[in-house]
């Protein structure tokens, strides 16, 4: 079975979010790896974009009970119908999880997969989570460029 | 975005299921629809190497939180760790529902297909349902081989 | 901790149902038991109504993202934003599931029951499930009185 | 309906955070409100147990499927099956949530929270979250006492 990676981020996004979001969906394309990702807008649609100009694999997670709400760039759609309880489902489905932005959503994706512990958490600009002590807590990997969100997964090492 | 069709059945099954299901997930690859299934054993991972030996997409929509128990066939695994609500993202995710075989866990996708009352209900032999007055229930379609259950979806009419 | 039992049934029931779900309510808060519901109208209000009738704690397990909808003899509303997915949570909550009445919701209680298997499942009254050859499947405990309900859970044996 | 107050933390915490998520539980039950937990240890046992001391309802909403782990202050338990997707169940049936102390688990049903934005969100101690340019994020009502953390809420102004 190929290698799954969850791109996550806010479904508004900044248009330096749009063009990382879309540079690691091509990158991911290339490597056929799938493509998990919510299935809105922002910087979903963005990643789902760039695999799909590079044949890629797409498969969207809706919080949604149908496909109404779909974006346009999706191979398979998966209307869970769980609300935001979804996000944990992206996570699992995840051989790594690459997050791009910051929202609230996104955070709770983030916070999820470093809960289950299972799959490596990179992130590409975003929020930042400090402990009781104002320290950086340790574990999500930071990356500067698509490339880098890439090689820091593990995945290709 | 390509028609999802989603096959149910029993994790043990009878041979004469198998091929039923085998053969419904043949002809789905064959008109390019996306097979959705719950990823294991007996009539899914049956359905599940039909559509493959056809080149066709398979989702495997799985109970368990990671990949450890995914069927051979699949080209995406989504493991929920939902367990069986996960019955009813599958159920979300079709235009159409096709039933081969009978069990306890197929039977609540059945219902909860027709509780959703979105997409068509087609069953391929399997259990019956009866009313308090011992009449079965209208709605849902019966077949007798897996072309027409693929008729009887009428997504291809 | 109490005992909890789930009643489950149609949103939509006639006046014989209703009695019965009532009485089943009342005599589940006799017994100190804590009622587990979909929290919406029809059976589940009878059954929440009865036990609140008797001071009982009544969980109403809302398939919704909040508490609009919620029955008003609650004692807890948990709105799991799940939809019919919810309807798994119901089951793994309780301790016996009695079954009034029918409708798909319903049926897919009754068989996510039977498939987890961990609690005895009565049925007063409803649908019946036949098997592939025409048989009644076994398993399934058949009530003609909400007295004799209580009784073939064996909780109180 | 009484009021629903979730109250989140770590399984395991420091003597000082259990201490405070007793003294909120114990206030919570005091005002009536039902407590609303995950239902295992650290964090989570002390509200219950503070809740339970003062004759409160405490509803644990567990990850598993059964009710095996569920703490012994529970006056339910709701083992919903779902693993760390019951997350969003917490935050859902919330009127208010207050977090206590830090960990991934508890920081996803935090931005879960936020996310939904219907309830206010209190904490007392715990983590931290910056935006990308380092400030801390708007919305999150910041307590030092338990007191002042049920006045944070609002639920009683």
């Amino acid at each position: 079975m190929p290698l799954q990676v969850a791109v996550c981020g806010p479904r508004n996004c900044p248009e330096a979010d749009w063009a990382h979001a879309y540079e690691v969906g091509r990158l991911l394309a290339e490597r056929e790896a799938v493509l998990v990702c919510g299935g809105h807008g922002g910087v979903m649609a963005a990643a789902a974009a760039g695999a799909r100009s590079s044949g890629g694999i797409v498969v969207g997670v809706l919080p949604d009970a149908d496909r109404v709400n779909a974006g346009p760039d999706l191979t398979v759609a998966i209307p869970t119908g769980l609300g935001e309880a979804r996000n944990n489902v992206i996570v699992n489905a995840a051989d790594a999880v690459i997050v791009v932005g910051g929202s609230w959503g996104t955070l709770s994706e983030l916070a999820l997969a470093m809960r289950a512990g299972r799959a490596p958490v990179v992130q590409l600009g975003g929020w930042r989570v400090l402990d009781e002590q104002g320290r950086p807590l340790s574990g999500i990997r930071h990356a500067a460029t698509p490339q880098e969100a890439l090689a820091l997964t593990g995945l290709w090492a």
